[in-house]
């Protein structure tokens, strides 16, 4: 497995393999749920490029940049045992000048839910995304179905921008109690990890509801609300896989978003229906 | 000569065509400058592609979107007689969706000078260009060092972006008088015509300012706001070509720029010393 820290020479050793790339962008801190992205992108492709890189442009002032999980040799380690070809771990002065280009998330798109709670989040996240893909210049990109607005908007990007790659959506994985996978699930004591457990169970209760027909959304929504008490929620929300407003939800067409904090910890979570 | 008008088709009808693309992306209205800019396209690559398209998102409130010269059948011929490979032709309503992911441009750089005098200008600009190049997805692009600032971002988006594109900058072609060519210049009355010239008399002015060894970038502006005096100036500036400012020229890496109403027409020149 090849550790590679600058652009250009990830660039210039890509160049020399013509073969058809898988990508997987990370923040690092792999757990479960990165591994079922690398296999997914090794299962799919010749190469399989990861990249670990905490972003610091998709942080908002007061966030927790400075204290988010950084654990690269492990993350390394993980890597190799997963059949990655490459890593790509670069300093931020390596992606980031001053006075840069960036690019600027859509309007309304951008700035609702978790865009909403964290304005500017996603034009980080975009920045970083098409500087990756471009350095990259992979066939295939792979990105969580969790954070489902993150990869709505990649998607966006990808098509309002002409770029010639493919999004892979991957399945959220969880644990066997149902609570989704996170790096940010370290931060949370033993009380909270039990608490954020009403989350999983709203996204179930959801779907159970859906499965004895309720379609409306504002039903559906006061009685997951209704569940979520415990927890401090940001948002409960239910739309159409374009992210758009619906009042019944369609099978096959529909996601089911929350976000809660547990203590400091912003959790999220979702469900495709 | 083949005609396209829509990004998926052009995409489609490059992918199929593996040779180097040479690229000029033009709002129509095509002069001698853009001609010498396709003619070093021929010269340089397999294939040229031209785009033409007057792109709304460059144009602020009230500016001359509407009015601005559009002539895509002389336009058309032009291309054909100086050996263009494809044209693109594209609507608005196939470059751009409702709610978009867009560039914006380096709040320093892309905010000073005409992105001054026009705010927003230059992430429309940017927002297109990174549009085309990924449409075309060219070997190198042609610009002209008439818009010296649009060039400039322009190179920098691409190194901020680490696209793969070589940007080639192309001499200003001016009349026999010295009149930079522009598809602006229509708009000028005789007299306003004859009033013009002391744009690129200021340059020429600075330009031998500098042959009999005058540095200093005070003086030599001070000179030429003199003999630009009858124009209503926006600005004159003279800086590094990277767009720093400067005290003194450097022969070699130095530009000094010139925008000024004549009558309701914004003119820009420049030289590179």
């Amino acid at each position: 497995m090849k550790i590679i820290s600058t652009p250009s020479e990830l660039k210039n050793y890509l160049k020399e393999h013509k073969q058809s790339i898988g990508f997987v962008p990370t923040m690092g801190a792999l757990h479960e749920g990165h591994i079922t992205l690398i296999k997914k992108a090794r299962a799919e492709n010749e190469l399989v490029v990861v990249s670990i890189f905490v972003n610091p442009t998709q942080f908002l002032q007061g966030e927790d940049l400075d204290k988010y999980p950084r654990r690269d040799e492990a993350d390394k380690k993980i890597c190799e045992l997963s059949g990655v070809d490459v890593v790509f771990l670069p300093q931020a002065e390596d992606m980031y000048q001053k006075d840069e280009v960036s690019i600027l998330a859509p309007k309304v798109r951008g700035y609702v839910l978790e865009g909403h709670s964290r304005p500017g989040h996603f034009s980080g996240v975009l920045t970083v995304v098409m500087k990756l893909l471009n350095i990259v210049n992979p066939s295939r990109a792979y990105f969580g179905k969790k954070d489902a607005q993150q990869l709505n908007l990649i998607k966006l990007m990808v098509e309002q921008m002409f770029m010639d790659v493919e999004i892979v959506a991957v399945d959220t994985v969880r644990e066997k109690d149902g609570l989704a996978l996170s790096s940010r699930n370290i931060y949370l004591s033993p009380q909270q990890r039990q608490d954020a457990l009403k989350i999983s169970e709203s996204l179930y209760l959801a779907s159970k509801l859906v499965s004895k027909k309720v379609w409306d959304v504002q039903e559906i929504k006061t009685q997951m609300r209704e569940l979520l008490k415990p927890l401090d929620v940001e948002y409960v929300e239910i739309l159409s896989r374009d992210f758009d407003n619906i009042k019944e939800v369609i099978l096959g067409h529909t996601v089911i978003l929350v976000e809660a904090k547990v203590g400091e910890t912003r959790l999220l979570d979702n469900i495709w229906l």
